[in-house]
């Protein structure tokens, strides 16, 4: 990667004036690339393609010969620190993450510790050092980490789960526990996320896969709550090259559309939407307070390539040209499917590139 | 069933006065009771149940007799349409609903035809005739059927889905066909809910239980489009007793609470909501548009009694009590789950009806 740099995507989370709009995919080093399934072949396991900083570099560099993206983020599972903590991550054939030793009781609850990350995830933090020097400062690096109620839900759940039965009950029944645990994990999600900065990840985002499933009420107090712990947590600025750097943070509740104001209001630097928000009305609603990213439906591109700008170009109109104060990052809502043709998301990444340039031009 | 008619649920519809706040279940007759389970048994099959309505009477009235409910809805599946249109609909062993035939292409979709309620549909409006004889007017008999476009998603997946990736690549690629079986549910949905009400329903509920998947100009192009087809459809009143009568509709929509007001311009009587939405803050943005129906999580319902009527009080306290024009029925934000201990509903049941006279007393 020896292109001059392009930090397109750190103006944007900055809110300030860009030539284009941004654009990156949540999990664009994927299943859908046969590149990556040949690297993960090669691993054995999707565990060993995680654990092996190497080919975490690999796999993350892939989508980026491909496609003019603005962005690169860690290969890495959401579950790391879970796993760090001693529950047992396994993946189970077809069947997602699972643990072997789930959180449910005051027992399970009262050995829980913070993970030092540089011991136990030290093959993250090697991930993120290996990823920089490929990078060679081309596009900026997205460090990550689930927030500590997805990283709970997992851990309480045992795996994925239908109706968060489990942790439900927690939370309705015993809701000392749920905080117990949500309390350990907002400080090993802070002290990891630190890790990663320090390690030269320069941009954070937090994965509230499954906030989305609480109550209005219990959003608020079980997962923003702790969300709000780990930024304020954060070492915001990182030095690079004796320079002092800030580095942006992005939260991400999937299916927290209603909560917009409250997400936004959390201190993060970007707040991403899933495909059921309408932009125009996320912008009017968030304001100047951070910027926003999304908010393509993934499924938009099993349609054909034409269909694809199409809808890019829906997207980017309705959020419009960003005004001072204001940022937009194109994404995705959710993860790219593995099913996507790979020539789609050229054309998506074009798209976005072009239209967004001529929208600009325009002044629209 | 002697009891004095109870009309509190209708009034709510309507948005008059009540001495309390109504209160049923969505799934109220259902797995989580054990008489349910037996019946089940006896039946052989859920299929089997749904199809013989002195089966379907029976669990219908299972619940009224273990708690004050102030409404009895139909023991029926959401699928019978599209079984009724001959695309085969079977029940893989812990897998849910399944069609033998998915509608999946030109050829598919030409065959479709709007079946006669009254003749393959039969057993639905002997089961309605059937349970209105039986609650000899103690409660209100609410009719349903599934929004067109959630009878969709499983006639073109075929069952249930994770990510709804066909029906999304049809919309996106072929939107031309997914209008046509739109087109064609609408209608249907609107006969076999009519003649539900011809048969006795008294209140006539859509599920739109998929809606919430759409992105955001998508909801309103191929769901509520066509939800607001079949409301114009209807017949809203029809005679009872040689008088006439207005059947009020509910219209819920499953992860809809970013698209309150527009469902509420829908010309729905009320609109449901799950518990991702706060209760004053929907009422506000519905004004006297319309009723709300909801809106506690299923699974708080897993903590103990006194958990449960805290629970259902802080969602009555939410709302407040209702001002001239404004009404709310009491129930779940989602089907009951099969792992509801019994006596929670008796205490969820009981404490609603305490609570909501208590504020009117108070004028809270």
């Amino acid at each position: 990667m020896t292109a001059a740099p392009n930090d397109t995507f750190l103006r944007a989370l900055r809110r300030e004036s860009t030539e284009h709009t941004p654009v990156w995919l949540m999990r664009q080093a994927g299943r859908y690339l046969p590149e990556y399934n040949a690297t993960r072949a090669r691993a054995g396991s999707f565990l060993n393609l995680c654990k092996n900083p190497e080919l975490a570099c690999e796999v993350t560099l892939q989508p980026l010969k491909r496609y003019p993206l603005d962005a690169a983020i860690l290969f890495s599972d959401i579950l790391t620190v879970p796993d760090a903590m001693g529950l047992g991550l396994y993946f189970a054939d077809g069947e997602g993450p699972r643990f072997e030793r789930p959180v449910r009781d005051e027992a399970a609850v009262s050995q829980l510790a913070v993970p030092d990350p540089n011991d136990s995830l030290r093959y993250v933090m090697d991930a993120v050092r290996t990823i920089r020097g490929a990078l060679g400062g081309s596009v900026p690096l997205i460090g990550f980490s689930g927030s500590p109620f997805t990283l709970a839900c997992y851990m309480v759940e045992g795996g994925g789960s239908d109706d968060f039965r489990r942790i439900k009950t927690m939370l309705y029944s015993r809701p000392d526990l749920l905080h117990r645990i949500l309390e350990v994990n907002a400080q090993a999600v802070a002290a990891y996320l630190n890790a990663q900065i320090e390690a030269g990840a320069q941009v954070v985002m937090i994965f509230d896969s499954w906030g989305g499933v609480l109550a209005d009420a219990a959003f608020q107090e079980f997962s923003l709550a702790y969300t709000r712990k780990v930024l304020a947590g954060l070492k915001r600025d990182r030095v690079e090259n004796g320079q002092s750097v800030r580095v942006p943070t992005i939260v991400f509740t999937k299916g927290g559309g209603l909560w917009l104001e409250s997400i936004a209001d959390s201190g993060a630097d970007a707040v991403g939407v899933d495909w059921t928000v309408n932009l125009a009305q996320a912008r009017q609603r968030i304001g100047a307070r951070c910027a926003i990213q999304g908010n393509l439906d993934p499924m938009s591109l099993m349609a054909s390539p034409d269909q694809v700008r199409a809808e890019a170009r829906k997207v980017l109109d309705s959020y419009g040209t960003p005004a001072a104060g204001h940022g937009h990052v194109f994404n995705l809502g959710h993860g790219i499917s593995q099913f996507t043709p790979p020539d789609n998301v050229l054309a998506l990444v074009e798209t976005v590139h072009q239209h967004s340039r001529e929208m600009r031009r325009r002044g629209g």
